[in-house]
């Protein structure tokens, strides 16, 4: 077993108040900027958002005792109380965040607390245990569900635990091709690493340039390449979790039965059980070879059926997603580039990665040709691969010019996939007609398993009165179609706060019990993100 | 969705104090016989194991009130109090529980109570909490580590909850290839039902023909097809389960990130936390191809390589398994036959089922022909899924003979296989050795992953002295040395009470509060299970 400890370098930092490198914004194409009076109709341009030298933030309470014992933790370097250190730390990067970031006064953590290693997280959770100060574990800051902001709970007082410090390869195995990850390792800096030894874990999801490792097993994220190499819980083998009463380092083995698999408590967990430091995960060689194939099929049922063929023989595709025929024409959250009409018909974007890739795809293409897939070539799944990390900031510009623009999703088995759909789309429409406001429905599947698939999407709509409490309902009544179809309420973006009220819906009331008790048994102060996944004071058989 | 709810006919009555049907036992071959004494020593047969006319059980602790009750939750024909019901129902089908059950004085439980539905199941276990009667949650009866125990806890009495009455397929949903199957229903049962469809489960543990789906599910069972099929607890999409404080009815969707897998927390829970009533799994098409090869390598060590390159390169078999030297000489474990004696080098099995099987099979016999292995063609491994199921049989046999046969398992990376097979004969080899008795060790691998693979041992000595107390102190060596070089304690046999006192060097103390925090809410009175999986009063941090 080779042991390396490499450091990291980071991307570039994210913006405050928008998504990603502000280097890179985009300008809305002059054909959208004409097609989207068309669709919503007028929407006045918004104010611009508050500039960061007029923002005020809140007064942190944090003692001058409270700081001390975090820079004893952490060294006082690593202790920022600056409003600019804690603006960066004030929540996700969901539509509403960002509408609420656009604002002059922010609410923000008291402070920035950022360890180096497990040990200096166990000792912060100790001083926060002590102090009684709430902690939001945070990663890449890329939640879209409200898993990151800064509620206090019971607590007088909030940190927000920045574990990118906690950045490397630790250990890799190569005959395994198992590696050990520190937990703050974001997407990009993991592939670096594991590249120089002819590695790749292959886990892209849409925010993979900024998120974290620890924050991809903490949300049960999915990623672009999941027909090929799993979701990220699957390529999970190991954790090391501090929690406020205890250690955990846990995944001994490839197959076990040695009782529950304690891994799983913790993925999905959205750091309200303990914070994850490393992650163990199986790893794969560099693929040598990729190819890419574009498809149309007739409709979106079409389509539906074409994946759903492949996932159950197992055809072996990396990358396999339908964009339905509204999401075709506009080729927005798919390629990242508006103006691009189709006229018809929904289009598919595959790609194979890896060995033996013309068996597995004669094999994809004869399944997607049957059910009435012709093939578009290379083009459109290059631009699809080009353009595939853009759709957030095609959002900022979306919304600097007025438009609403969010995202949601949801997963069912097979038989239920176009009913649930259906559903979907009804509430999102009603919702936003009770509003007074034109909307645009975009759907995908982008993630298929043999016994159902994913549904992702897209929202545009011209909502000109108050557009956060417009999505607020009109949110909420499409998690209430989920439920009452049968879809889950999230198949990768978590429950974080915004979820939270419908998850007693998809796990029942015991669900929720066996959830408080792990909690009560492990952060019994309640001071690991307080109101995130369950309610604060869920309840117990045992106080009935 | 069709609905149907078929009832199925059962396999014939286990033996009360050996392996499945009485009719399949099986005399010893001649050159059994022969080669024992050379390789284990003389040994004396033992007396001839007690009659079942001759047994005495324990007195059944329950009250008239009491089986009054249990009569109202499952009807008066449904709770059984004879000896002979009582008997069949005193625990497991280790070589340890046969040991003991040759004895004229037999531990059962005090009534054995056979629910027919999920609320009749809800039903007893409202009458075993309010009466303090505790439950041991029982399927096939096949647990070789001490989980059917009838373990009374702090409890006045205890009964077997027998599954078998809830059976049936209650659900098939063949667009999304999805059934549902109620927990007691048998492999064989299972399988029948679903072939009436088309599908196919695919799940061949050697406990197969009389282990129950809730049970593979409890114990996460992986059978004969892993390769092709995964182990149990990756078909398992959903499951309904009644605890003595609420219902479960979990997994939604085929991916979800809504907060942890609360279905993984009862895989592998070994009815300590409530009793699994129906099971949702995935299924496929019935194969209708079937490909056998056998191969044969050099020695273990190439064989393991040549089953490493499989597994990473996913090259497709359906069953995979590799038996080391000795194993391959015998060919006991394997082919279920002793005496055809191979002169050298380590043989494996490959079997292909479904699609593309010519395409899967050269991509394999090239990887295990690059690792040394020759191919040994289609005989020995018709031979090995011929014998599959009869290794239990032989073992009766052997014990019959005076010669103590038991197995063990393990898992762990492949970078660490060869040392943890070495480490866990050696310590076998010494334990026997101490007790002054000769051993012969057999290993196989039969379950592959990409980043590590099982170790399953076959353990035959020739001990003169009291056999159990012998197989105690080796045992507890054996996992000791487990534990130490990094294997995890069961790949699949799962924890029960025997494996116990060591899934706390596997999970950590925290990783056992965690289990008891779950318990304390599902089971406040500890009713199931006592003293499996966990130990009956486990540590809590908020008592601290």
């Amino acid at each position: 077993m080779e042991h390396v400890h490499d450091s990291a370098a980071s991307e570039p930092q994210m913006r405050w108040n928008g998504w990603g490198d502000a280097a890179k914004a985009k300008d809305l194409p002059f054909a959208v900027r004409s097609l989207l009076p068309l669709l919503l109709g007028r929407v006045r341009r918004p104010e611009s958002p508050a500039a960061l030298t007029d923002v005020r933030v809140s007064v942190s309470m944090l003692t001058p005792d409270d700081l001390d014992r975090f820079a004893g933790a952490v060294g006082a370097a690593y202790v920022d109380t600056t409003a600019d250190g804690r603006l960066r730390h004030a929540g996700g990067k969901s539509t509403p965040d960002l509408l609420r970031r656009r604002g002059a006064e922010q609410s923000v953590p008291d402070a920035v607390v950022r360890p180096a290693s497990h040990d200096e997280v166990r000792a912060c959770l100790e001083v926060a245990v002590r102090q009684g100060i709430a902690v939001i574990p945070f990663g890449g800051g890329t939640s879209v569900v409200g898993a990151l902001d800064p509620e206090r709970g019971e607590h007088r007082g909030v940190i927000s635990l920045d574990l990118r410090r906690l950045s490397g390869l630790i250990r890799i195995d190569q005959i395994s091709q198992e590696a050990v990850l520190a937990a703050g390792t974001t997407g990009p800096d993991a592939e670096r690493l594991l590249a120089a030894h002819g590695f790749e874990l292959g886990h892209y999801p849409q925010s993979f340039q900024y998120a974290t490792i620890g924050g991809f097993a903490a949300a049960r994220s999915s990623g672009q390449n999941s027909a090929g190499y799993g979701r990220f819980e699957t390529m999970v083998t190991g954790l090391r979790v501090a929690t406020p009463s205890g250690d955990l380092d846990l995944g001994r083995a490839p197959g076990t039965a040695a009782g529950p698999d304690l891994v799983r408590v913790f993925l999905g967990s959205e750091g309200i059980f303990g914070v994850i430091t490393e992650v163990r995960v199986r790893v794969h060689p560099q693929p040598q070879e990729r190819v890419f194939e574009a498809w149309t099929f007739p409709d979106f049922e079409s389509g539906v059926e074409g994946l759903r063929q492949v996932a159950q023989h197992s055809s072996g595709p990396t990358v396999i997603r339908l964009s339905d025929e509204s999401e075709t024409a506009v080729s927005l959250a798919q390629v990242g580039k508006i103006g691009r009409l189709l006229t018809r018909g929904a289009s598919a974007i595959t790609v194979y990665e890896g060995e033996d890739i013309a068996a597995r795809r004669a094999r994809t293409s004869a399944l997607l040709a049957a059910a009435g897939g012709i093939s578009s070539g290379e083009g459109p799944a290059e631009d699809w691969r080009t353009g595939r990390f853009d759709g957030p900031y095609l959002r900022d510009s979306l919304l600097d010019a007025g438009v609403f623009c969010e995202t949601l999703e949801t997963a069912t088995t097979w038989s239920n996939l176009l009913t649930l759909r259906a559903a979907v789309e009804d509430a999102l429409r009603a919702g936003f007609a009770e509003a007074d406001a034109k909307s645009y429905l975009m759907c995908h599947v982008s993630h298929v398993y043999p016994t159902g698939a994913s549904l992702y999407f897209t929202v545009l709509a011209g909502v000109r009165t108050d557009a956060l409490s417009v999505w607020e309902k009109v949110k909420g009544q499409a998690t209430d179609a989920i439920v009452a179809t049968g879809g889950t309420i999230s198949h990768h973006h978590a429950v974080g706060r915004d979820h939270a009220p419908w998850l007693e819906s998809e796990i029942g009331a015991t669900g929720i019990r066996i959830l408080a008790a792990i909690k009560r048994e492990l952060d019994p102060r309640g001071i690991l993100n307080p109101g995130a996944v369950i309610p604060a004071s869920a309840p117990s058989a045992q106080d009935a």
